[in-house]
């Protein structure tokens, strides 16, 4: 009997899934049923902006985390399909921090051309998975019509993304603020902000962003509070960072050093949570964000329930060559091409990936670790390899260039791992750069 | 055996089933083992205000709609408990229109009283109900330690409200509109828009009351777009009715009668939908916002399940003590003390209901309507009956009294139906009285 197999989400982690059963299709292997559940109207997971906040359409917490104006925040040279090349979809090479337009049409056009949007039923919500006689009950609700359907599937792939389930801590008198709160989840137009004074807590890749646009489209100031240390970088003159928010009082925040700033809004740049609202305690994965998550052998096998698996859980340097990797992987267990071993080996393997993470001098450190993580899952399968290391080099120059001028970095080009080819410069800088369309971006 | 029921919400209407399980036993009645599951810290439900919006400090979708600065906009002898009027908790008459912090002490008051805190079961969200032998199996999610239970009850009642889960429609131009768009259930703070121009879509009582509300902390204008007709009232000269919005451009809202205007933010005054995230096909009530809900006997049987009940699901001019006479009716049905007719009789009372509903000439007959139905229910009970038509004179006069001035309608008093006294005015007219507090309130 042919095996079904059910794909949470069909985000760029659920369509390196498809695509990955899809393309053993074509080698003429016999692949099983797939079920792939998207609650969006359409793919793309993260990289469909979406305007609504809060909940969405059908009174589902709203996936989208993205906002306007957003351009990718690292070099697009760590993110390449090895088998989809930015060559092979725009006809010719494009600059490096492409915005989210670009990225979003370079992610469809891989899964157009593979023919995989039949296996994926649209505005379709998990509601409860359990495991049952013959493998795991999959209840969703297809919010169109309404309704539910109940199936039972050999496998589960869940690859709901990390990214959409904000973490939101409470300060002293955040209730009686007199302006606007929001997580950065809910960020959406930075126009909304011009003219303001804008506090920001958090010190990763969301507050440095949400922060550098709202600077680029007129901001009055931004403040950030960091807890543990500021960011660092060479930020403009109406730029400061502060220690530790302790309380704020009508439209003024008050910092641990003592001093205050009266402010408009307060952005949460707090991060986001492991959250699986469909998923039941003996099949939920509880891990913090980091390289090695718990629980998972290979970055992927859930060690409760090896038939159920986990993409992208991952904190992340490498993003859609690693789902592709990890996706590969997967397939070829469910295809009985890799064999699991027992459950103490996966228990240790996890265990001693955690013991290496931990022992990581720095991020250099870790982007090569996370390199060679990739780099391992592919060699197990007939994923293409590729020159992982030039994409750790493109990451490492990244990281020079943000430390050399936040808002500049961005005008730098890097060398395709997959073409070779070194990336042009665009047509105008960053900064100035306010149309983020598509049709601008690849003028040239 | 002890029955086992399973109260889902511990807002106004899940208090008052509380409440009249307690308000049994202390009569010396035996009554079932009782669980309420409510998915917030605390009870109080909608009443419970939150600064938070999209998902909650558990990454549940925010039960709150409530803002800063909320005055009840109906009067409150309309809703007061036949067993604890406003004189029992305050110990004198207070004005008829009290602030929101003035309201939640006062359902709290109740409760507190009646020692009910102990059958809740806090932070705790349903995440699941099916049949299954037996009765009901509830599977709920303790988001303090990240474990569920799965419990099996013989009956379930729904009181999870149905003004959390907002109805957000789509206009072109959303996508890139230079401004905060939001739902009334995320609106918080009015000086978050002081200053601002601002356009509200729909004519119901979010619109009336939140483009009231953002007048009086300073807005620099309110236009409100209406599908169908203009709310009509006498406005302030900075407020517009104008009718439907076409589409918006960047910050320019376009209407059908070719008139626009720019705006700042975008206020969708849309209204909820009944949303049930936990409840599969067979248990799920499916109706429209009105009086006589579609499929519930006596507006709180499940047709589909007489061991499943829904309360408060009707569109409302009375509310807690309407929840109070479904709660007494409800527990009647489970103590064994009223016993349900067959199906078909069931199903014919419903559609009777909706039936007399269609023919109701104005408002005023849909306020003696609802009135009608509560003392149906109370009659069959011993719950306290009280003067319904008092209740429902203070309702005639409120709408008259907005139709006179609707910035000055709150500072009018009303009889209270319970104690006959008529409710003193309040030291301070509604559009000055800035100070929300139950402190500032009760001075007298």
């Amino acid at each position: 009997m042919v095996k079904r197999i059910c794909i949470i989400g069909a985000g760029p982690s659920g369509l390196a899934q498809l695509r990955s059963f899809q393309s053993a299709a074509e080698q003429g292997v016999e692949i099983p049923e797939i079920v792939c559940y998207e609650k969006q109207a359409d793919w793309g997971g993260l990289w469909r902006y979406t305007w609504r906040t809060g909940v969405d359409e059908h009174c589902n917490p709203c996936h989208g985390s993205m906002y306007r104006y957003l351009w990718s925040n690292g070099p697009k040279e760590g993110l390449e399909f090895a088998d989809y090349t930015f060559e092979d979809h725009f006809g010719k090479a494009i600059a490096s921090y492409p915005p989210r337009a670009v990225l979003f049409d370079y992610i469809e056009g891989r899964v157009k051309k593979a023919g995989v949007r039949k296996w994926i039923r649209f505005n379709t919500v998990v509601r409860d998975v359990r495991t049952v006689e013959g493998g795991f009950e999959v209840t969703a609700r297809d919010c169109d019509s309404d309704t539910e359907t109940r199936e039972i599937f050999d496998h589960v792939i869940v690859a709901s993304g990390h990214f959409s389930f904000p973490n939101v801590p409470h300060y002293p008198g955040f209730e009686t603020f007199n302006g606007r709160i929001l997580h950065a989840h809910d960020f959406r137009d930075a126009r909304e902000f011009e003219g303001k004074d804008l506090l920001l807590l958090g010190t990763s890749y969301s507050a440095e962003d949400i922060g550098s646009q709202c600077w680029k489209y007129g901001c009055k100031s931004v403040t950030v509070a960091h807890r543990t240390a500021p960011m660092g970088f060479d930020w403009p003159d109406n730029w400061q960072e502060v220690p530790k928010l302790e309380r704020v009082d009508r439209k003024t925040a008050y910092f641990s050093d003592g001093t205050s700033k009266d402010v408009d809004a307060i952005i949460l740049c707090t991060g986001y949570r492991h959250h699986f609202p469909f998923l039941p305690d003996d099949l939920r994965l509880k891990t913090t964000n980091r390289l090695a998550s718990s629980d998972l052998y290979k970055g992927v096998v859930y060690a409760g329930n090896p038939d159920l698996f986990y993409l992208g859980m991952q904190d992340q340097w490498f993003t859609f060559n690693m789902f592709d990797a990890q996706a590969w992987w997967v397939r070829d267990v469910i295809l009985g091409r890799i064999a699991l071993p027992d459950a103490a080996t996966m228990e240790a393997d996890w265990k001693q990936r955690q013991a290496d993470e931990d022992v990581l001098a720095d991020d250099y450190a870790c982007i090569a670790y996370q390199g060679a993580y990739t780099l391992e899952l592919i060699a197990e399968t007939d994923y293409p390899t590729f020159d992982v290391e030039a994409a750790n080099q493109a990451f490492y120059e990244w990281k020079k260039h943000k430390k050399k001028g936040i808002m500049e970095f961005r005008d730098n080009g890097y060398v395709s791992p997959m073409t070779g080819t070194k990336a042009p410069p665009h047509h105008t800088v960053w900064k100035d750069a306010l149309d983020d369309s598509l049709e601008d971006y690849l003028k040239t």
